[in-house]
């Protein structure tokens, strides 16, 4: 599956279309995340463009939009900094968790300043998005703050897990469902609902967002094993190294040659799984893994987009369709 | 200065008077911070014990008795957890920036777990904590995400401040006033508030937990530098190996005899801090300037509780004070 000419123009379009409601949520984020100049306001600076695309705060305004665009407006673009705050202190922990060195073609803030201050910033976007939902009126900044502690839960039971290659695909599932999906879910719903959306919107819309950030993580996983590091922009190889099961490699454990397995085992147990990346990459693709990981994300995306057919036809609905395209086109 | 019968009495008194609100508070805290049984659970209770004698939520409850007992109530514990979990997340947090091996005679998550896992059980109590306060009617929410932020730029800037042997007083009262005295003033603001307080009550008991949070981390210091470890109870003289200014040390820059200054921060600068950590003790002591910091901390808690004035007459109000002595007479 390769990005053809139309879908590099189809993701072109996408980005031109998300652009408006990007450029609202930036000066939102601008806003929440201010800090007095100097140190901790560079450091912002620097990791504030980490999120990239802004797909999940785009996701809040056409969500919003979708269900009714007389009351979807600066609300939704204030949630939509909220979600990609927390997003963004996610990746600067997360980027000490792996050990990261690169993000966005930027070294990591943990590379850059040292793991106190990668843990500290992340702290202070994490205050600054929940001071800023405080500030909302309804629901939104508890339902926010809970969503934070499932993705937390991932995130721990994924370390949990790591080195257990027998790791098993419902708990891999579970796993990117709480520490990916469900801030996608997320940002839907809190679109929808501040939108005035029916139950039944915001059930589909909470659905469709699941679904795409499943899709999204099983995408990131591919590309961190068959990915080009230069293209992706940060640095790659890192579950094999960590011993972190990931969708193709649980397809492949469970299903190629049990002499090849066992060699593959040996290999990341004795942690020389990022020495042998190449090898046991080459693997996994002949054995049909990787293309089976990718239909299973394909499969996520179409029933994902299938759940917005109770939607009123509309330009915000194709686009949030488009969105689910380009989770599975996408090369970084 | 040293804790005397009447002192070890007094402070006896003082465990005794606040133990009803620490019960009603650790209640908050399980169910605030309640997980799924499991990894998560496990670590949530290796962890809950950190902050010890729960002096902050202690003096939510008792600011707002002081102001009125009639408006004091689960609200008010329910707000003791929050700033507990806050101050919790923010321990297990500090534990990874300084390597410390120890927290209150158990072994901290960072070293039980490794540090992966202490930033992520970190984030799970914050998200915990603002999803307690998110669901607390009235600013409370705002407020302390906002006092959150400011917690997170004080420690910013003490890392960023490490290594400089110059560091001023007034830098370092910055840094210990954001890190550390910002949250007891917020305890005793939100207690006042919660109780109905008027304005003049409410910025005493703001000015009296400002006061002695100051005094507090002063304290802290001091114990690092001249501290027993067994009694402490956490590992002591990593100010010294991070080349940490604290209120003596910045005292005996200032005020020793040159040579004597100069061999130390040669010491300090070169990284032999920690191991000739009882040399530069002694000197320090001798120069006077651990007497000078504890002076100085003494006339923090004086002032502080001379903000109480104010206040009607209490029992509470009594019972602050003694918490204001106590922070001076501690020895861990």
């Amino acid at each position: 599956m390769s990005a053809t000419g139309s879908n590099k123009a189809a993701m072109e379009l996408l980005l031109a279309e998300i652009a408006p409601d990007v450029a609202k949520v930036e000066a939102a984020i601008e806003l929440v995340a201010d800090a007095p100049a100097g140190y901790v306001r560079e450091l912002v600076e620097h990791v504030r463009g980490f999120g990239g695309k802004r797909l999940r705060p785009a996701m809040v305004l056409l969500a919003g939009r979708a269900v009714n665009p007389e009351k979807t407006g600066d609300q939704h673009a204030r949630l939509g900094a909220v979600v990609e705050l927390i997003h963004t202190a996610t990746l600067v922990h997360d980027d000490i968790l792996d050990g990261a060195l690169m993000r966005r073609g930027r070294p990591t803030l943990h590379k850059m300043e040292g793991q106190e201050v990668a843990v500290l910033l992340g702290d202070f976007l994490l205050a600054s998005a929940y001071a800023e939902a405080a500030s909302i009126s309804g629901g939104a900044a508890h339902y926010l703050a809970h969503v934070t502690r499932q993705v937390c839960q991932g995130e721990v039971l994924q370390v949990h897990e790591r080195g257990n290659l027998d790791l098993e695909e419902k708990t891999y599932l579970e796993i990117i469902e709480k520490k990916t999906a469900i801030l996608y879910a997320a940002s839907c719903r809190v679109g929808a609902e501040y939108a005035g959306g029916t139950a039944e919107e915001i059930a589909a819309l909470d659905a469709f967002g699941l679904g795409i950030g499943m899709a999204f993580q099983v995408i990131d996983d591919v590309l961190d094993l068959v990915g080009d590091e230069q293209v992706v922009g940060k640095s790659l190889g890192t579950d094999l190294q960590r011993q972190k099961m990931t969708l193709p490699l649980i397809h492949f454990m469970r299903t190629a040659d049990s002499a090849i397995v066992a060699s593959v085992r040996d290999a990341l147990s004795s942690g020389r799984g990022f020495e042998m990346a190449s090898v046991i990459r080459d693997a996994v693709v002949a054995n049909g893994s990787v293309d089976a990981a990718r239909d299973r994300a394909e499969k996520m995306v179409v029933d994902a987009s299938a759940r917005l057919d109770v939607l009123r036809p509309s330009r915000e609905r194709e686009t949030l369709r488009r969105i689910a395209d380009y989770v599975l086109e996408r090369k970084r």
